[in-house]
């Protein structure tokens, strides 16, 4: 069995505050980041995980992944059995305290377990979807923490529903290779956009070929009323717009704030109030449909999710890549999904989510849900250079990844030059004095 | 105004897993340890904090203590105005994604802002329940936070809650400096100890004047049903026996683990199942009645004990002084819970966190709830001796702490003694071949 040789991690940031690419009412100044990790076995194989954050703290990642890292080191680790090792990191007797499964701690278990996948895909030579899809139910089950959702899933469901997705699963992974799957598009909406801007980013998302796109709300009721019927003079009535208030509004506030725009006809409301606030996420749900509700990006776990279903609070679950324990984890959010008939659209953006998530749709159609019905990718077109394998995205969809791994693999050169605070990307700025307040402020250590 | 002139910080661990005091079912092996911090001012005034792990990871909270504290040091602070500075931190644009609002970050600025109220009851000469419980109710309402807690408690309740329990404050102050607080004990029914030991342990609890004891349960069914049984002879029918899963259930194995201990009266189930599941502690509290439901040392925070209450989930609110962010969401917790009629019986134990957690429940009965019905605090008798004003239980009664301060200050020689890994402490346990596997693995960095 392979030993784990080494995990060695970097803090890579990107100024992305000084343009405000990816500002919204809650974010309003993200240096997108990436705290990255490769683990290496004593076969001399790697494999490469991420977790993205927003700047500030992503020291406290890059710790966390070392503590864990820590616990792979000079042990072996069964590829075989990704199930035993995300356990072991998930469920540390000591470690588990600081969530549990929760925040810094399990984002770190998720960067840890990622790298594993991408260990385990690249030995395969096939693309994380492709080895997800193509597992046996059996092995597929065997990799879920059903742990706190058996209520609402078990192994036989697990089970039942994968071996019911086999049917036609080789048709739809041909149909995945040769027309990809539906992205919908941020890029226009960001709150620190003017006007002018906003309107011809939504003019040339259509004519990429997008069928929907998202805007940021949540600032002041008439900006947002005058964007949005800006957005949709712009994109006809034909394509959706979904709009985003990452977490701004309290409950009755969400309600009123959402109904405010009703005759602009938004698809989704995203993150109206607290990722937490399971119940709030109900009520909103029935006080503003036909509107839908869709979450995810912040939801901590599994555990979160299941009760996000079962109190029909959502109608899209925005799983996200680097927010909960990995493959194994997501894994389980998308059967959850599937047994309660919810779409799954997951978040992007960042730096190297779209890279990292796409598997994710592409496994749900093959695998799993076995259709694409209101489902899209998040696409936004940041950062993608830095990215071995870059995501590819043309009239509106995502190509299918063919790369062997999980897309987290990123430059050398990128990794050196944009590593905090030191790289030579960080020096200039700082040299140029093109930094202002807030962007690459430094809370690695006190002074 | 102050200066934070600086932030120290101390990981402090204590090698209680050799003896398995503090054993559970889930946290098997613990080594209560705290990440210590100190915030100085300019006037050189100190105050003091911790955040309470179980070993492995505290070096993730002190790391998250000195990246949040950057944002204090050299930075005006108002003592007056502890609501600004808690937002401060909690709110951080770029920070707050690594919660937001829950796991290592969010302990750690419940170590800081709970810092920083020590320096203030300290300047005012006051323990912290006495500060909180004289403050005018206009003054507590300003330090609460109440985002996406407005749809269960407005400004304006808690002003008038607060404002109500006025009457009769001064003679509840001077009854609990006279006759305390009723405390309870698990030092008896941790699970590493055998029946003899918990037999003489409950006999113990009782000839010392507590009312209510606490067993760990979890394991295994007989197990559980025999040191039940036994806890049960050697208290009697008038002690009450709380019983603790800590989450080591799923939602239907709960009910039937409780159901089957049931004839034997126990007075809560606490923690039966994961923390995040409130849709199930609310099945599980319909399941197990008239036993009651607990939870809340795992909480995250406010909006998930906010819905805790409106799902009718729990019947005592377990807070805990080192989870949520520091005295401000511990305020918010306690008017949340005086809102919808449910007792706050705090958490406590570990290392420090009697000391902590005491205050609040002093500050309820003084200035919210107006009683003590059905309310006690945790305690257990375990490393007290580390801390300058150790807590003092007599007669199953936390006497009324009178040291200024909030309790957290421990000794400069203990803070060197167990200074991990390097202090005393460790090296001499290292070297008598003492720590078994487990104990005092090091986690901080890769080797």
């Amino acid at each position: 069995m392979p030993v784990v040789t080494s995990v060695r991690t970097r803090d890579v940031r990107f100024p992305t505050s000084i343009d405000l690419d990816g500002s919204d009412a809650v974010n309003v100044d993200p240096d997108y980041s990436a705290a990255y990790v490769t683990v290496t076995l004593d076969s001399g194989e790697a494999g490469h995980g991420l977790v993205f954050t927003a700047g500030r703290g992503n020291e406290l990642v890059v710790h966390a992944l070392q503590s864990y890292g820590a616990l792979l080191v000079g042990q072996d680790v069964d590829l075989d059995d990704l199930g035993a090792a995300s356990r072991r990191l998930v469920h540390d007797s000591q470690l588990r305290w600081l969530g549990p499964e929760k925040g810094v701690s399990h984002m770190a278990c998720g960067g840890l377990v990622n790298a594993l996948w991408d260990l385990k895909a690249r030995r395969a030579g096939l693309p994380l979807w492709e080895l997800l899809s193509t597992m046996e139910p059996a092995g597929l089950v065997d990799v879920v923490d059903f742990t706190h959702i058996r209520d609402a899933l078990t192994p036989e469901d697990a089970l039942a529903l994968l071996t019911s997705a086999r049917q036609g699963r080789d048709q739809r992974i041909s149909e995945l290779r040769r027309d990809g799957y539906a992205a919908y598009t941020t890029s226009p909406g960001w709150l620190g956009y003017s006007d002018e801007k906003l309107v011809r980013l939504c003019r040339e998302a259509v004519d990429d070929g997008f069928g929907l796109i998202k805007l940021k709300v949540g600032g002041d009721p008439d900006d947002d009323r005058r964007r949005m019927r800006l957005a949709r003079e712009a994109v006809g009535d034909d394509v959706r717009i979904a709009v985003d208030a990452n977490q701004r509004w309290e409950v009755d506030e969400a309600i009123e704030r959402v109904s405010a725009l009703a005759e602009y006809r938004p698809w989704w409301i995203e993150e109206p109030t607290s990722t937490d606030d399971i119940l709030g996420h109900a009520r909103i749900r029935q006080g503003v449909a036909p509107v839908k509700v869709a979450t995810g990006e912040a939801v901590a776990n599994r555990i979160v999710f299941k009760q996000l279903l079962q109190a029909g609070a959502i109608d899209v679950m925005q799983i996200d890549s680097t927010r909960v324990a990995g493959v194994n984890e997501n894994v389980a959010n998308i059967l959850l999904a599937a047994r309660f008939g919810v779409p799954v659209c997951p978040h992007a953006g960042g730096v190297g989510l779209c890279e990292l998530v796409q598997h994710f749709s592409f496994f749900d159609h093959a695998a799993v849900s076995g259709t694409t019905a209101d489902r899209a990718i998040e696409y936004v077109d940041h950062l993608h250079e830095h990215f071995a394998d870059p995501v590819v995205v043309r009239d509106g969809r995502y190509l299918a990844p063919t790369a062997p791994g999980n897309g987290a693999r990123m430059h050398e050169e990128s990794l050196d030059r944009w590593e905090f605070p030191d790289g030579p990307g960080w020096r200039e700025l700082a040299a140029s004095g093109a930094l202002h307040a807030g962007t690459g402020r430094d809370t690695r250590a006190l002074t």
